[in-house]
């Protein structure tokens, strides 16, 4: 086992076993998955016990990295974040308190998103550091993939919320894309200097003035997520949930047409049979579970949320994402990257006196 | 002649005929194929006379439908708007005047982007009751067209900004679509009531104590672009500006990629002949050109920015979102529709004392 920290005890990673859709299938199918890819990972797979130990037991690999803590309760997928907080022995729930206790580095669930968010935030708790934690997703992009926060934590952001989003992609993109020397780009309306508005140019003056110089882009657009300009772009949490969902819809109703087209003649569905090699490395490339993982960045232990309608491919990747971010000590990296900021009273002391 | 205004001079619209990055050959392109498209009507085809009237006399349709005024100077491409402001002889400006002088009900130009919106907001004017002009144009979804406002021109909007622009998109999509009752959603990331900032819960409480109630669906997600869930969608000009460039730059990435397949063996070479009428189809219905032409709203007459770099097609296309508009006598709808809101005042004490 490889702990992020050492007082963390038994456990890489608490899994939800009983949230999304397909749960707890999907989820034990995943888990056996990434036990063959993270050999030495231990993981407390938290669930009702009576379903969950007939599951494990015809799943080898999974069974030998998980351990079994029951949970007689599953937060539905439709309950309300603050209905939730309640529900002291649900799965999710008591997979969320092994972090907060240290038990385990992190935690990866396909359940309800709000939920999740909510008791990430205030079961785990921010670092001290971090004003306002973030989501964070990595998505595909004409030059390799690029990391994207906030996703929707966070509705109205500051500049010194912007500010800190990037000292977390930093580490993010570091930790799960490898990248030595992530390139970040702030998301804007225009590329120029004087576009946007006061917060975005504020927080694009901090990061100036910042270790973060050397890798800041600065301004990019929305065509630059998938041009693949930098390799983080930060922008607040409405931005950015617009505009991820914006992205996988445009992809969807071009792969809907492409799709009609094919089957639009018989000569057509002939063709598509002589390019589908090509085409299925097209769709493997373009397959959201390559990119499922949503990772609630800037807490006390790591909160993963896989997509709720995942299969166990779709899964496994989100477990990959938390144990990238678990065995690269992102947390750490965070830390060290507030550390070396300019203090923010300074910097925008300096600004204003211009 | 269709005059917007029983006041509005000679011309339906004034053409920046030295704008973009093909003037002025694409713009008499364009508008060779706009004046057959649009018999009746007649363009005050703003420029350098000499270069213009040896290229009109080669477009017999154009060459009858337009009126030459010499403007000596053009705005470049580069040109900050402040700047562009004091260049009274430029071809943009001339044609500006002449929609300001209520000579034409509206102006045409592929210029300057920031200097149009510049120009349009301070020579043309917001109608009385707009607070401010938006920029609007026409996407594609599954579901047909959907009209987008605001697309840039406010980066900060407030409730009310939000509650103008669903009323001036009703009437574009009236307009421009044809729609009898057009349906209204309201960018969030949620469908859910509570989600969101306080703006656009406000906004949404104004939409539902309006006339446009009955056709006020609620709150739409990103994905709800294409996904056609609606036919008018109201956002900030920041999160509008990134949404579409960040739709057109997935459309881009999927579209080269798929290039990329078809282009990767002997096999899929033939497979893409052989569903190549289908593709072409697709190919059709994607094409940027059929959605050019965004409009400045609000106005005291019609502002329409065509891409700089579209081709004759593209510009006629831009000709044809604004002729449906003046004949369709957009404004006036506009001012009916904001006659008819409740008092603003009004609607904002109820909702805080509720």
């Amino acid at each position: 086992m490889i702990a992020q920290n050492p007082k963390i005890g038994a456990y890489d990673l608490a899994i939800d076993a009983m949230g999304g859709d397909h749960a707890p299938v999907s989820v034990l199918d995943g888990l056996e998955i990434a036990a063959e890819r993270h050999p030495n990972a231990h993981f407390l797979l938290v669930g009702d016990e009576a379903t969950l130990q007939p599951l494990l037991a015809k799943r080898p690999r999974a069974a030998k990295a998980c351990t079994i803590r029951h949970a007689r309760e599953a937060i539905p997928g439709d309950m309300k974040p603050t209905a939730a907080l309640r529900v002291r022995q649900s799965s999710m729930r008591i997979a969320i308190d092994a972090v907060a206790g240290q038990e385990a580095a992190g935690v990866v669930s396909a359940g309800n998103t709000g939920a999740l968010m909510a008791l990430g935030k205030i079961v785990v708790k921010s670092l001290p550091e971090i004003d306002r934690p973030a989501l964070a997703a990595i998505g595909p992009s004409a030059r390799g993939d690029v990391v994207l926060l906030d996703l929707g934590a966070n509705i109205v952001c500051d500049a010194r919320n912007l500010v800190e989003f990037a000292v977390m992609g930093d580490a993010f993109a570091r930790a799960v894309l490898g990248l030595p020397n992530p390139s970040i780009g702030l998301m804007n309306v225009g590329s120029e200097e004087l576009k946007g508005d006061e917060r975005v140019r504020l927080a694009s003056e901090m990061l100036k003035a910042s270790p973060l110089a050397a890798n800041f882009h600065g301004f990019v657009e929305g065509h630059d997520i998938t041009a693949g300009t930098v390799d983080v772009i930060v922008m607040d949490g409405f931005t950015g949930n617009v505009a991820l969902k914006t992205g996988e819809g445009a992809l969807k109703l071009f792969g809907g047409l492409l799709k009609q087209s094919f089957t639009s003649s018989w000569l057509s569905k002939l063709g598509y049979l002589l390019a589908r090699p090509a085409l299925e490395r097209l769709r493997e490339w373009m397959d959201p579970r390559r990119y499922n993982g949503a990772v609630l960045i800037g807490l006390n232990g790591l909160v993963v949320k896989s997509h709720g309608g995942t299969d166990a491919l779709g899964f496994a990747h989100a477990v990959d994402v938390a144990m990238d971010m678990v065995t690269n000590r992102v947390n750490d990296r965070i830390r060290e990257g507030l550390a070396a900021m300019p203090s923010r009273n300074r910097a925008t002391a300096s600004l204003t006196t211009d």
